[in-house]
């Protein structure tokens, strides 16, 4: 342990596409733990598109403040406590930001005990947040059947890639749109994808056309705008549309627009649009872990790690996550545990 | 009988506000039925905001071709009879169209037989199609709960009266959107809705937050367009939005503009928008059809019946009705049965 704590403050607004300056990178001394806090050490940050929409202003959740450190999901571990149910060691998980120490009550951390073999960072993205929207996304409000045919946006991202597996586990037939061929490569020929579309290169609609020939049944969005458009257009009659997320309107300065046909298309076709948040989900994310744990090790679902060194580069990581750069599930290794 | 039949050719399809000679109105010959047929002569023809989708081309149904009969639901008396199912003086329903008489297999008319002291038109309205839409769409798609705040808009017409007085039934505050003040006072001071907003004299987003403080549980929308964006803007957290119709958008010529925030305030606020076409429902008619009829006995559901006079008055009737012009079901009053 060092006596140096690094935060990443949160100076300004974005008005446009984010740039670094956004943060201020500042040193501070390690806080100690009053009675019935923790010290917390962070390990592994995850970097979220939705980490975007916390700073613009309030959404599901209060916007970060300006003036303090960035939120973020965190593995950690706890270098002193003033607590008897934690103690040092001891790794847990918790919304511990942007920073290499932070003093918490026990109550806002949740103890982490990995599995044998595990890799610490799979708890932020196939057994954590990421694998968990994906599991509710499409089992409780996609609700696949077998031989349905389902189609995922962001599909190369870290909830993208584990709502296709998932679905293909399920019997469906599963396609993909991501941005880059490397992407789509990984899909098919890594994941199983019975297709994919690069949308930076292929012309969408006609691309579901000719993937989707009779239509989708399950659309999981990660990306709104014209996607959702071209995908709505695609809906099979009583289709369902999971709203997870809009990382294409994310890092812009203007609202994204809504795609055409609301609310013709839902009445003509029978469509439903829901969207949902996975922490009102938590009550059963217990049997969520359970089932995606057992799939991974049965080599059922694939995960791929996209890491990035260092805290120093949460901002250009979390650029660079928005910018699409990623495969799999993105994160920021601060330090190994002690 | 007479002898002459008279029919509302679609002419041509409209490219902006329906005109009335979009239509054209035909003398042809009283057809006579072939074997398996029925003659039967319209007596109550409804009109439905659907109408003006069904001209513009193909959609949840084939449109209706240029040169022939408009279609419409309505009520008639069979005439002549080539099928033992069905004898005259028999009332039957069904798509018989603008015109006086038509000739059909028995198997696509459906008999009626009115329960006692229930006027015919009812089975146009509260026990027809618009009734049958406002029961599975509010119930089945909107699923309220007693205490829920439910807003429904297009509230004076023959769904959303009696969607919102369903509502009520079911211990729902209920808020109506209408077009102009006596509609307000009809569903305040007769159908009991607890508040009504005048949309075109109110602003609908601060009478939204005037009369739904904790924001909105179940959005009948009947209308689409800029009211369903203020509506979207009021909806409570896992609120759900039934998409029965966009009236708004209908008679134009352009499509109706999406209300923003698709998908991001599906996300935010987990809601569920919802398309629906109440045939979907058929196998559950019954039921619903002595649900209604109970409530409609007993005074819990108070129905208007605005009565267009003459065929002749069809395309004129239907312009109006896409105006606003009525209040409760628009029907056209064709022959009294014999």
């Amino acid at each position: 342990m060092t006596h140096t704590n690094r935060q990443w403050i949160l100076q300004r607004r974005p008005t446009g596409p984010m740039t670094e300056d956004l943060f201020e990178l500042r040193r501070t001394e390690v806080p100690a733990p009053s009675d019935g806090q923790v010290l917390v050490r962070t390990l592994c940050l995850s970097l979220d598109p939705a980490n975007r929409v916390w700073i613009v202003g309030p959404s599901y959740r209060p916007a970060v403040e300006l003036g303090t450190p960035m939120d973020g999901f965190a593995i950690g571990q706890v270098v002193r406590s003033e607590h008897p149910s934690l103690t040092p060691g001891a790794l847990v998980t918790g919304e511990l930001g942007w920073q290499d120490y932070s003093v918490w009550p026990a109550g806002r951390l949740r103890p982490l005990v990995p599995r044998p073999g595990v890799p610490l960072s799979h708890y932020l993205g196939v057994l954590g947040i990421t694998g968990l929207t994906a599991y509710f996304g499409l089992l409780d409000i996609g609700r696949p059947e077998p031989g349905n045919t389902v189609l995922v946006s962001g599909a190369a991202g870290a909830t993208g890639s584990v709502a296709g597996q998932i679905a293909k586990i399920r019997g469906c037939r599963v396609v993909g749109i991501a941005g880059r061929p490397e992407k789509c490569r990984w899909l098919v020929d890594e994941l199983g994808f019975d297709a994919a579309i690069d949308y930076r290169h292929d012309d969408v609609s006609a691309a579901l056309t000719k993937h989707c020939p009779d239509g989708v049944d399950v659309y999981f969005d990660n990306v709104g705008g014209p996607i959702l458009g071209s995908a709505l257009l695609a809906m099979r009659l009583h289709g369902r549309v999971v709203c997870c997320g809009a990382i294409s309107g994310y890092d812009t300065g203007t609202p994204l627009a809504s795609p055409p046909g609301i609310p013709s298309l839902l009445v003509g076709k029978r469509l439903e649009m829901k969207g949902f948040i996975v922490l009102d989900h938590a009550h059963r994310f217990g049997e969520a872990v359970d089932a995606l744990a057992e799939w991974v090790e049965a080599g059922q679902i694939q995960v791929r790690d996209d890491r990035v060194e260092g805290l120093e580069n949460a901002p250009r990581g979390l650029m660079g996550l928005l910018a699409g750069d990623n495969i799999g599930k993105r994160w920021v290794h601060v330090a190994d545990p002690e």
